[in-house]
Formats: C-alpha cells, structure tokens, sequence
C-alpha cells in the first residue's frame, strides 16, 4: 500500500492510473475507520482496478463550536486496517495542503442541505461539498462510495455530481449496524458505557416506524410521535430532529405516499449520532 | 469539425480523447465570437492536440437587470469562424442540458470577486465559476486559455481551479485590440458609431496612467485622477469604476510599488465596456 501525503502526488499518481487505463474507487473517510468504512472500501473494490482511500478530518465541515478536535483520530490504526483491505493508495494529506492560507473557494449545495443536519449545523455541507469537489479533482475517481448512514450528505454528493457534471459514479453502501443494532459511527467510541446502552434508542425508533408503515400508518406526525416517543423514553437522549421528508428532494411530508426518508439526529452527552431508514408506502 | 449538443455526448467524447491519451485544449465562449477569442483558440491550438469550443450564453452569470437577451449571438458565424480555426469540437449545449429545473450547486469564489465587476454585478462570478467548473468536468481539458480582457474572471478562475483542484492548466491569453485600441469584445457590436468613438477614451485613460506610472508617478489617488479625467471628457461616457488593485489580491492599493492592476468599467449608453492593463512599478 503506497501511503501519499501532498495533493500534488495525489495528483500525479492519479494521473498515472488514468494513463494506464485502471478504473479508480475511491472511499474518503475522516479516518477513525470502522467496519461500515471497510464495507465501503469492499464495495469499491468490486467495481475498480485500483482502489483509493483518503483519511482527512476535514475542519471546515465542522462549525466553530463543534468536535473539530475531540473527532477521534488514530492513524496507525487506520493505516493497519486499509492494508488490510488491500487498499492502493492511502491519500492523508495534512490541511494545508487542502486549504491554502488565502482559500476562497466553496462549493455549496443550496436546496437538499437547508434542512435536517444543514439546519443544525450551518455551513456542515458547503464544507462536505467543497472537500468532496476537491478531493475528486484530486483523486479523479471513477467510482466513489459513501455510506448511507449520512443520509443526507449521500443526496448532497449525488446531487453536486449531477449539477456539476463530475465524471464520477456515486454508489450507495448500506448502513452496518453492531449486533445490537446502533449504526457503526466513528463517534460511538466517544460514548460512555451509560450513553451506549441510550443510543440504542435511535434504531429502536426507526424499527418502530417501519413496523407501523408496515401496517398501514401514512401519518408522518403519527410516525414522527411514535419515534419521538422511543427516544423521550431514555432520560440522556436529546433530540436535534426527528423527520420524515421525501427521499428525493428532502422535503417534509405530511403522509407516507412515495419513499420516506426517516432521519434522526440525538444527542448523547456530548456526542451527536444519527441514524435513518428510507420507508417504502 | 464536430458539433455536439448534448452534455452526455460531450462527457463521452472527452472520455474517448483522454482513452486514446490526447492532450485537450479549451476555450469556453459566450459566442459572438471575435479576434479576440480566435486568438486564444489559437495559443491552445500550440497546447493541445484536439481543440474543444464552447458556446454557450451562461444565464447565471447575468444579473436580472441586465442583457441577457441582448447579448450578440450568431451561431452560423461562430460555426464557420470555428471551422477556420480547425476546432475539433464545437460544444454548444442548450441552458437545460447545462441547468437541470432543480439545479442547485453553487461554486463561488469569495475573495478576489468581492470587488471591481463582482461588487457592480452581484453573483456574476457565482455563475461564471459554476459554469466554468461544469465546462471543465465535461470537457475535462488538460489546458484552457481565458482572455485578460476579463481580468477579474481571469484570476477568480485561477483562484478557484487552485482551491478546488482541477486538473486543468490556465492559459492567459493577451488583449486583442482593434486597430484604433479599442478592446475586442462581443458587445462592442451593441455600440452605436457615436458611442463606439467615445469608448476609445478607455485605452486613452489606461495608456496615460501606463505613461504617468513609466515618469515615475506612484500615487493610485493621482493615476486615477488621470484615468477618471479622460473619460469624463467624453460626454456619453459614466463611469462605473475606475480602479487600481493588486495585481494578485485585487485589493485596492494606494501606491504602486508592486504589480497593479488597472481596471475600469464604464458605460456607453447601454452597454457597459471593461478594460484594463497591468502596471508594472
């Protein structure tokens, strides 16, 4: 596994790949690698000859009052785990090497990101979309995975493909859970024992809804108690949000009628987890 | 030469040139094209070895008050003089291949747009790097020239292929003029034969503060005084500014002790003409 540290190497390399006709996978993660990252990177592997990895905690994606430097960070861990899935390159440039001094370029996706976590995080997704544009500048990926488990960031990245024109194909990798059903997240490990058992409540939640989906409920506020109910139910847990919107332009629904994304967001202590299912009426 | 329509038969095209390893060269146009363009179709032409065109009247770099539908379009013309040119390919798509309905990213340039013609014309450089970095995407060049004429455009697209990445070299393509020094521009055909006398005065004034600045002069208050006096000794010409900036932060300077920019902007009527040379101290 070549590790690359500059955007010009990056860069260079990436040329060489396209010279030679190898069809680049490309998984960026901010590191603290779990088995929903692995997953990703299997998935690419699938569908490219050579397969590229990016660990860059990205800090203008985090607002000034958020976990920017309690985001957990372990490179050798990561680095282990990457050769382990035989990945090619491991792209871990510093950043400054991402954002000059004098950096005065964003890229901002203006409609799916008003809503949900763009509401409660201002400026998270111009953030995303401007180091994701980079990055595939960078890395000139012809396929490139993201896990659904960041519902909205996925139709945000698809989104800036479309208008943009990328020449990258987005895949969808499902959510991997723990036995226990709590979606793998980087920030789990910064939950304390009390606050793990809690954020059992968000699948709960979603669990909840899709059985009542099941059975004929179409009500989004009925839906919407139902999980609210299950989240209320644990004293630690803080609600950011609890939606129901449409899958395709996010927007809130009243009633169940096409695919219905259920997202939420909650807060642990400190730590802020979300979780989602997309419900079919 | 071939003429492409679609954004997907574009996309596929660059995908064949890079395949068989040509070098693509890039000049996007707004059509009505002059000398001016046709000189940056040739300092490609030196770069590349299959020259790509575009035309395309980009609506989101028009303000709602101005002259969208009356900017010059001839696409017979521009055909014919892009056959002339041996261009390989002349990618003309419509504004709904470019723009879908519920199109909704943005790329904005922050810094150098703020002032000159981004401060006179909010969200102009908003639509120009959105289209500029939605061109390179399909067209996926490996150099691409942008006429100084534009000045500001010139370095915000610098700027944002820097920031972001791109894999694309740009080119600056120096002024063309028409024998008597007006600057080659796609409006000036809107010009009445009054007006396109008076609108002589911007090379005057540029070639004044060149001399004053060549005797000595560094004081940006006194080459302004002198720029502003030979416009307004035409009396159908109002100036919209008349400024001189850092040559790489475009920020207002009062001396000039480094590389300056001198710009202006000024109307004729309806038509607003800009100009501009760089001094050297």
């Amino acid at each position: 596994m070549e590790i690359i540290r500059s955007a010009a190497e990056m860069r260079s390399r990436a040329k060489y790949f396209k010279r030679s006709g190898r069809r680049i996978g490309f998984v960026p993660t901010m590191g603290a690698l779990h088995e929903g990252h692995l997953s990703l990177m299997r998935l690419a592997r699938t569908r490219s000859g050579v397969l590229v990895t990016s660990v860059f905690v990205n800090p203008s994606q985090f607002g000034s009052n958020e976990d920017l430097e309690a985001y957990p960070r372990d490179f050798a861990r990561d680095e282990a785990l990457c050769r382990k899935e035989r990945v090619d390159v491991l792209f871990a440039p510093g950043p400054e090497d991402v954002y000059a001094s004098d950096h005065s370029t964003w890229v901002e996706e203006t409609s799916l990101s008003a809503g949900l976590c763009g509401a409660a995080r201002p400026g998270h997704f111009r953030g995303v979309c401007t180091v994701v544009a980079k990055l595939f500048n960078l890395v000139r990926p012809d396929v490139a995975v993201f896990g659904e488990k960041d519902a909205q960031q996925l139709r945000v990245v698809e989104r800036m493909v479309r208008d943009l024109g990328f020449p990258v194909q987005i895949l969808r990798g499902p959510i991997v859970r723990e036995p226990d059903g709590l979606a793998m997240s980087s920030r789990n490990r910064l939950l304390s024992p009390r606050e793990r058992r809690d954020a059992l409540c968000l699948r709960r939640a979603l669990t909840r809804a899709e059985a009542l989906t099941a059975d004929g409920e179409r009500s989004a506020a009925v839906l919407r108690e139902a999980m609210e109910g299950e989240i209320r139910s644990v004293s630690g847990a803080s609600i950011d949000y609890v939606a129901l919107v449409d899958d395709v332009s996010l927007k809130p629904v009243e009633r169940v009628e096409g695919p219905t994304l259920a997202a939420l967001a909650v807060r642990f202590g400190a730590t802020r987890l979300i979780d989602n299912v997309v419900l079919e009426a």
